[in-house]
């Protein structure tokens, strides 16, 4: 089955204790896509500004992903992230965000992307979420994402979308500042109240939570020693995972925690390097191999 | 095979969003007694002043451990620890310590006791433990504990203690700030490096990571959602990985793995109660039920 993101798609900067890159390649629904693709057939939905180099997507056309639905919007500049991570580079430090295209109109789906079966709305204003959601009747799965800016400032919002979508995706922090819960499982359960069928909590190197109606799953991490640049490695975890379920055409319980496993290992390979430079060499062979490494190292009797 | 531990016994005042208790029992050595009793003959060895009750030890010797090495110190005031826990509960605020009898010569341990084949040397100065460990000839598995305020001022003597143990148990600051590595992967070779067959690195609810010269394992938590008091949490995991150790007379990959996985579990009672309460009230059946739901919360495929 094939897999609709929309979300964004940016130019960064970013800097580690490993170096710094600048003008590269960015956004959520760009990790997403490339982690998707190594599952499934996707389609990428966003928008760019006419400052945007279109030829920046050509690893993306380069592993099949369908990159129509990218409008680049006359007049309007794309969006930017300047960030730094430093120390045990757990989370970044936001030096320079333009929000640019971002803030004007989502992007527009056509009749035939909205019959997409499987859908990840990456994180925007959750009212924008909810408007693309319901106009999804007739998918099999549709999960969003989030971020503390929208759960500061647009709780009421975010709830009433989590009525109309099957799942979220969020980070540990967001889930407890949304709940107002320190305790995950606590939390993940809150969120169900509010309507989805799961909640997956990403708990960046200690791996992740799903709470659903009908299980509790810890997927663990894929301890990488070498951690170049994590930028997008929420996104990536949530590409995998969705494209995973999307290419099983399921979303049981066993399937969701393969596909979590599955997130954990491709999110593995995006640390490795700066921007998506090393996701958009890996193969499904090597997250196989890993996914072996993974299971093996997750064993106790 | 029995089990002797080496450390402190004191009277804790914890404060947590659920509570407080005032001059209850704790010290590393009670919680690690009680949870390694649950598999295995344990022997306690500490020092405590002559104000302290004996009667409090009583819990201890219902589960059979062996607590003749106690030494009531005439003139000398027993360890005092007073902390607060807020917010996630993820690490203790001390408000006020009074070292007391800790700050004297440590326990005498009779030529029997040395004689014990599995020894944990719970936190204190890396000298002494080192001392200690260097009468244990004839030990199967000595294991030691750490902290950071050892790791800040006396990094020499920990390296060369670490020369004379199979392994050490500390948690992910302390690993961190030893090593000056934040990948708690690489700052697990690295203090292979100072000797050790294994190194136990705790991750509070995230659970914990083994490195050891021939393995790599995750141990996922027992994801609670009961956290009144985290006080003793990781001594209680230490307390039972080594307890299911001696038990099982075994220290290799797979033992230490299951090991780990009992740690985990043993832990999450612990914290479902203010000091010792729940631990001296948890029966191995009980563990044993937690362990198996643990195992089908971490499987995947």
């Amino acid at each position: 089955m094939s897999l609709l993101v929309t979300g964004s798609i940016g130019i960064d900067t970013v800097e580690t204790p490993h170096g710094r890159v600048d003008g590269v390649l960015g956004g959520s629904s760009v990790y997403f896509s490339l982690a998707a693709a190594l599952f499934t057939k996707v389609h990428l939905v966003g928008v760019v500004g006419d400052d945007f180099d279109m030829s920046l997507l050509d690893p993306l056309r380069a592993k099949g992903i369908d990159t129509r639905g990218v409008e680049v919007r006359k007049g309007s500049r794309t969006f930017r992230w300047q960030g730094r991570y430093s120390g045990a580079m757990n989370e970044a430090e936001t030096l320079r965000i333009d929000l640019n295209v971002l803030a004007e109109r989502g992007a527009t789906l056509s009749p035939e992307l909205l019959k997409t079966p499987y859908v990840f709305l990456a994180n925007t204003h959750p009212a924008l979420q909810r408007s693309i959601a319901e106009q999804l009747a007739a998918a099999k799965l549709v999960v969003c994402d989030t971020h503390n800016h929208w759960i500061m400032n647009e709780s009421a919002a975010l709830k009433r979308t989590l009525g109309s979508v099957h799942g979220i995706v969020l980070n540990e922090g967001e889930a407890r500042t949304f709940t107002d819960e320190s305790n995950l499982v606590t939390a993940g359960r809150k969120i169900l109240g509010y309507g989805p069928r799961f909640v997956v909590i990403k708990k960046g190197e200690h791996g992740s939570l799903l709470v659903s109606r009908d299980d509790l799953f810890l997927a663990p991490p894929f301890p990488t020693e070498k951690t170049v640049d994590p930028t997008g490695c929420g996104d990536t975890f949530a590409g995998a995972m969705l494209g995973y379920l999307a290419a099983a055409d399921r979303c049981d319980r066993g399937a969701l925690r393969s596909a979590m496993a599955r997130g954990s290992v491709t999110a593995s390979f995006v640390i490795e390097s700066f921007s998506i430079d090393a996701l958009a060499r890996v193969t499904p062979a090597e997250v196989e191999k890993r996914l072996a490494t993974l299971r093996e190292m997750a064993r106790f009797d």
